[in-house]
């Protein structure tokens, strides 16, 4: 089974431009490593209070019920169904991508009775088609993904209010790829209900998630005449160690805290807008440099999401092939597609720390190497294109 | 809400002798902080499958099933709960503490008709009072808690096999303070699923669970009629991730996984037997220590957890106090007590990293100091009475 003990790990430091997990700050590397505290211990109480101080501006709120999960975005995702939804309860959800497709399904493992609004893969949900498909009735929830990290599409939030108001319904957001990377209002979009990762624009390694319930999903949560079929991410418990009580529920992932607090920390001190104008920056320029090289966006530009960039792969290039020589060859990683589109789409993240120029000119410079090595050599290398973008 | 931006972190390095998270080892902490790598990377598949081979050899099984979760020792035991029950399936629980009722209490949520044995807290169970609560029906799980972080007692696996059988059930163990401490030996006991935490004998931050499956829990999964009310634990998927086909369920901890690979290294390159060894021997030295000073052991000699010693608080002595001084002057987190032992009795971990000469002398020395503060002077120190053990 095992003939020895494997050695310490020297992992290649990649670059990585795929969907997540993004760069890692230096700063937030040395956060992870600092000493492990108790998880009752008066100074990581402290640590907390700042990590739900910090996620509050982050994420354009001043809920009470701000925390990060103990897992990975998709924890905080079921966080977010399992606590809202009663067996029997009606859930719309916008479809047009991987993420939305999940999140019917968990909500339909919560026992909600779930009308799904399909929409076209790398386009944005149509509010008309949502309303149609919500057929005149009245609903407990709406969900939607803001940043559809399957297909590079963000969603316009405001139709979203409307309609679930429409409808009687509270609104989901999933900001997986939006938080950190953009600015983020829930309380001014009236959203009830959000989730991200710490793997996206927030720069930190995988393993929390991010959420904020507004006063008014508060309110269904201690409405409820079921327990939360999860133990594990029961909000109504949870709430009880993040708030002034302390109450142990489970013990804290510290050391991810830690990173986590440094990671809000960057964004802080960088300022959100700032952050925003870097992302939406070194995106353009990525779009260029790959429109130049013949390789086009997936996504219309009006729903573009600016930390993922999703692109046709070239007629007779091979996927697999290119993103293996850009991982051997020059140590970088990007996406391929999911779904519909594995095999014909590139995903390529620009988050965090790695939304820079150094960046975009590599990948654009590996990639024209790449198809050069598969002979399909793109006409021009992107960079000058790019360039154009940042000399504005 | 937020006047300024927290600084970065510089947490106090305690000494953690509470019932976890325990001491990290160095090169734990350096694991954390290497280069993140995303999570389909050729190089993470081989640090996947080395983490599975020693998480293996660590809990004694050749399972298949064998991976860790993506959350702490509660999605551990919610993940083997959930994936095994459904609704309506009877569940004998054997209570002895926290974990136990924990356990009763997460069966119920998957809809199982659970049927609970309680024995007092600081004991171990008693298979006789679990037959009798059993009533002679068919069961399909019976679940015991290996090693009781809330009690400090360690309960002997062969006869609950044996009932198992009796009652046609699988045997779920709750092995959180005992993987990494003491030889787990799950295939040679008949465990059926069982899961663990990092921040206990593996002396990793908390953050990961690691899980087993038998062939026949493999079996029952793949029978369910119903999906896993849980699609974030949901292990038919991620057993897809962890296996040959790597598909894509969630993003995984990275940089936790490191860690635990560090980790396992570290117990497998001590050695199983020589841990185990280690960890009696300065827990014997640590009780002998207290009972010089009058304090009480809570379990009685056969059923007591070494990784994790249950005292009783001293009458006259204020549970609170002592343990603030400890912290303050100190440096030191020992833990307090739960449910009915709450403010009566510390629980003092000696784990991992942890279980070493220097923290049992520390600690002696410590609570001498605090109680003589407190105005309870125990007689003597308690530091020779640990001695005398060391020299045989």
């Amino acid at each position: 089974m095992m003939n020895e003990i494997p050695k310490s790990l020297s992992p290649s430091a990649r670059v990585l431009m795929g969907p997540g997990p993004s760069p890692t700050a230096p700063s937030v590397y040395e956060a992870l490593s600092k000493p492990t505290l108790g998880h009752l211990d008066p100074e990581f109480l402290v640590v907390m209070d700042e990590i739900r101080d910090m996620q509050r501006v982050v994420m354009g709120t001043q809920n009470e019920l701000t925390m990060p999960m103990s897992g990975t975005g998709s924890a905080g995702m079921e966080t977010c169904l399992v606590n809202l939804i009663q067996p029997g309860d009606k859930v719309l959800v916008g479809v047009n991508g991987v993420f939305g497709t999940r999140m019917a399904e968990v909500a339909r493992r919560a026992g909600a009775l779930v009308t799904e609004a399909k929409s076209e893969w790398g386009r944005a949900v149509d509010p008309l088609a949502l309303r149609e498909a919500a057929g005149g009735g009245e609903y407990k929830l709406l969900c939607v993904v803001h940043a559809e990290t399957s297909t590079g599409v963000l969603q316009d939030v405001a139709p979203m209010r409307t309609l679930a108001d429409e409808l009687g319904a509270m609104l989901l957001l999933d900001c997986v790829t939006s938080v950190g990377g953009l600015r983020v209002s829930l309380d001014e979009w009236g959203v009830d209900a959000a989730y991200s990762g710490t793997q996206k624009c927030l720069g930190c390694p995988p393993g929390l998630s991010p959420i904020s319930f507004s006063a008014r999903a508060q309110e269904a949560l201690s409405a409820r005449t079921e327990a939360v079929q999860s133990w594990y991410l029961d909000l109504s418990m949870i709430a009880n160690y993040w708030g002034s009580e302390r109450s142990y529920h489970h013990t804290a992932p510290i050391n991810m805290l830690y990173g986590l607090h440094e990671a809000l920390r960057l964004v802080l001190e960088e300022g959100i807008d700032a952050r925003e104008q870097r992302h939406r920056l070194h995106s353009r320029a990525l779009v260029a440099g790959l429109e130049a090289m013949g390789i086009a966006p997936r996504v219309p530009v009006g729903e573009r999401l600016p930390p993922l960039t999703a692109v046709s792969v070239p007629d007779g290039v091979e996927d697999a092939a290119v993103r293996s020589h850009l991982l051997e060859h020059h140590n970088l990683e990007i996406g391929g597609g999911l779904g519909p589109m594995k095999g014909n789409t590139w995903r390529i993240g620009l988050m965090g720390a790695g939304a820079c120029r150094e960046n975009v000119e590599l990948c654009l410079r590996a990639l024209h190497d790449a198809m050069t090595a598969q002979g399909s050599a793109p006409a021009r290398e992107g960079v000058d294109a790019a360039g154009a973008v940042y000399a504005g």
